[in-house]
């Protein structure tokens, strides 16, 4: 555990920073530190010296001003659910935390678009519109405690990406507080637009180090009115991933399409009690099959012709999700397989992501280097994406920033990821616990150029400093 | 006519690059130049001091090295059918002509994505991916003869882009040459990407001022079996404008959703001799509706539904393209109508942009400002976006970049569009003719970053200097 208390210029300013966001909104005593100085990455503790909670895009510029003539480090925080440490202030200084930033300000029926600020959380977004007949796919699996400013800054993904696409594709326009103060829109709330670069794409997925995300204005879609589910057993983990790319070949596109290797399956089921699933030791992995429209019989004949495509590849039973809780139960399996493989030991989800009919060739070569450097892996994710979350335990060893137990055997997976034309993240960004391999899947003139572009929006290098890079 | 004859150091190197890109393929020649000199942007012309047509990624980056250590200008150019002058040389130096880099290099069946070069046209990609089963969306009115990397330049959209988005939506990742020489991958082979700043998305619709794209990985779809069209009259503009909007707010999603304003189809009607198409005083307008999918009976009540609804909008009677002849007949007059109402003396194609449900303002907007400003505007395009081109016509007044008779009418114009939500540019991109205007869309703060990032790329501001915005 890294504890990280660097005292620094942010606590002088603490009378100035009440005064602009109100003297009940801004911390400094220890139990708030704490709670700001963790996310959900595993065993990293920063402290800031400051939280502040803002509640307008004005009150953060003014934050800003004094920061950036101070040198001050500022991090800005969603709801601390992120994986890479990308919302850890690891340089203490001013956490800038989104939370009353919590209102969907307009949900515009004309032109399915809503407008909404960064501290809503995604599910609530999601339910929101939802009531309206529309739709915004991204869904995260911490859609129930995330925030979307979060989403915005990670560009999330989750299991609709495979046919809805991931946060990027959804974003048509944000108002940033850049470093020095300056707030901008970066486009237009219009679905095309050739205006001058994309600075909305670039700072989709810039986890915060460009500018703090304070409106957003996202596409919505007409809700599907139908959706199927089905769970396939393989007996073969690389049957499984072959099926995968077979599926889109044969020109379907599934709405979710995951796989869960049998050992998270049951470790999810014993925490969570479940007995909705049949689990017996033949089986290796399963998919999670999804389709989705508005005619419920297009949908059956798609699944039938999914399931008869799947028998080729040796699957097992099928097991058809009857009705609306089957379908809850199948999926809160699947989105809580993270925590029950946390809780059992198994450390760091990576995110590593390939092309689709790559997949076997990940799954087989993670199983290999875990005999190569003596760690049990398990494997689940958005498979139809070729989004493979993988989490390794090592007897013995705990997981920090530069374990000499770990780094070697993640450079290892890191290379093979690379090899097969794949990369470090799919969803959960770079943040603090991956720049360590990026020269893996950058080469220097490629993070020469990233580099400058942060160092314009960023010159003094205040913002989420240390973060994907070290300038 | 604006002809800019500068002579540079471009000449004093030509047996270098002649060394580089072979003695066949560098041209000075005066026909060469003035070819090179224009595209399909009306009235302009600037001619190049070197034509070269280079052949790899590695030619042009020996290139760039001797252009930017001596500070000569660099214009890369697809096929030419730009409407925003973006690929005009307009400080002479070398045109690099990307004719020769015309391979598509390789068809993955197994991931559904396609690497080609950039100077295949868009249409013949298209095609080849078809044969394979698969489908590459994005289709500008000029895919017989557009480049995919001028539409990769530009963020090109098209009539499917309603449903299935524009250039940036499928661009994977892009091999890019730096004004430096350096050559750079800007990211991975991969459907999902949180893996450090998005520099393929920063390179889509930069109009060449960044880099030069050399190699583009695209994802495909599974190409849909089946599509319907039809023609639907309406003696109203503003309340087809409102019908495009209420057809999504009904949960539709066409595959295209086009308008033509009566004036614009006579025009075209007449110069294709085409008698295909009912036309008659009365009627305002006409919609363009096609929806595609893989199940014949779904699309067919699908259209039924959306005829009634139209009929609410007082549409008049439907014409159903009934075959595969008539469905061409009726894209032919769509995608030829700019080229026509051009022949009639309507200048410059404007490439306005608004939020879905803004259209019939925007509408109404134009046609009060052809009163007070005294032009005769006509409006097309794909309503479904919002994304409505405009051409103008003002008798006795010829189109020049600083026309004292037209810049402040479309000053005008595109303050209209910005109080409506939109901006100047929807697919086109601004290029030389519309950075005039850039001031309306964007403050200060936000051009100050979009110029800082050029300059990071560019310091010696040697590509595709003066395009966009000035430095």
């Amino acid at each position: 555990m890294i504890v990280a208390e660097k005292i620094n210029a942010a606590r002088d300013h603490i009378a100035a920073f009440k005064n602009i966001a109100g003297e009940g909104f801004v911390f400094a005593d220890e139990e708030s530190l704490k709670n700001y100085g963790h996310d959900e990455t595993e065993n990293l503790l920063f402290l800031p010296d400051v939280v502040i909670k803002p509640r307008t895009a004005e009150e953060i510029s003014a934050i800003m001003e004094i920061c950036n003539t101070h040198g001050i480090p500022v991090t800005p925080r969603g709801a601390g659910t992120g994986l890479a440490g990308s919302a850890l202030p690891q340089f203490g200084g001013v956490l800038l935390s989104m939370e009353r930033m919590n209102s969907i300000l307009d949900i515009d029926e004309r032109n399915l678009q809503v407008i909404t600020e960064p501290g809503v959380i995604t599910e609530v977004l999601q339910n929101a519109v939802k009531e309206k007949g529309l739709f915004y796919p991204p869904d995260p699996s911490s859609r129930g405690s995330c925030f979307i400013g979060g989403n915005i800054s990670a560009n999330s993904g989750g299991p609709k990406a495979v046919k809805y696409g991931v946060v990027k594709d959804y974003v048509l326009n944000l108002q940033v507080v850049l470093p020095n103060g300056d707030i901008i829109w970066t486009g237009a709330n219009v679905l095309k637009n050739s205006t001058g670069y994309n600075l909305t794409q670039l700072i989709v997925g810039s986890e915060g180090t460009l500018g703090i995300v304070t409106k957003i204005v996202l596409k919505l879609l007409p809700h599907p009115k139908y959706d199927l589910l089905m769970l396939v057993p393989f007996n073969n983990l690389e049957k499984a991933g072959e099926a995968v790319s077979a599926i889109f070949r044969a020109g379907f596109t599934p709405s979710a399409l995951e796989l869960v290797e049998i050992d998270a399956l049951q470790i999810v089921s014993k925490m969570l009690d479940s007995v909705a699933v049949p689990v017996n030791d033949s089986i290796a992995a399963h998919l999670i099959v999804e389709v989705d429209g508005n005619h419920l019989d297009t949908l059956m004949s798609e699944m039938e012709a999914i399931s008869a495509l799947l028998e080729q590849f040796d699957c097992g039973e099928i097991f058809f999700a009857d009705d609306a809780q089957q379908k809850a139960e199948l999926w809160k399996l699947r989105r809580r397989v993270a925590e029950a493989v946390k809780l059992a030991g198994y450390t760091i989800e990576e995110d590593t992501v390939v092309p689709r009919a790559e997949l076997p060739a990940l799954i087989h070569g993670v199983k290999e280097l875990g005999k190569q450097y003596h760690f049990h892996a398990v494997c689940y994710g958005h498979a139809g994406d070729g989004n493979l979350h993988i989490r390794i335990k090592k007897e013995g060893s705990i997981y920090s920033l530069n374990n000499p137990e770990i780094v070697p055997a993640l450079r290892a997976l890191f290379t093979l990821v690379k090899s097969l034309g794949g990369t470090i993240s799919g969803e959960h960004g770079v943040g603090l616990i991956q720049k360590e391999y990026m020269d893996i899947v950058f080469d220097a003139a490629n993070l020469s150029v990233m580099k400058g572009i942060k160092k314009i929006f960023d010159p003094n290098n205040i913002l989420n400093r240390g973060k994907i890079f070290d300038l």
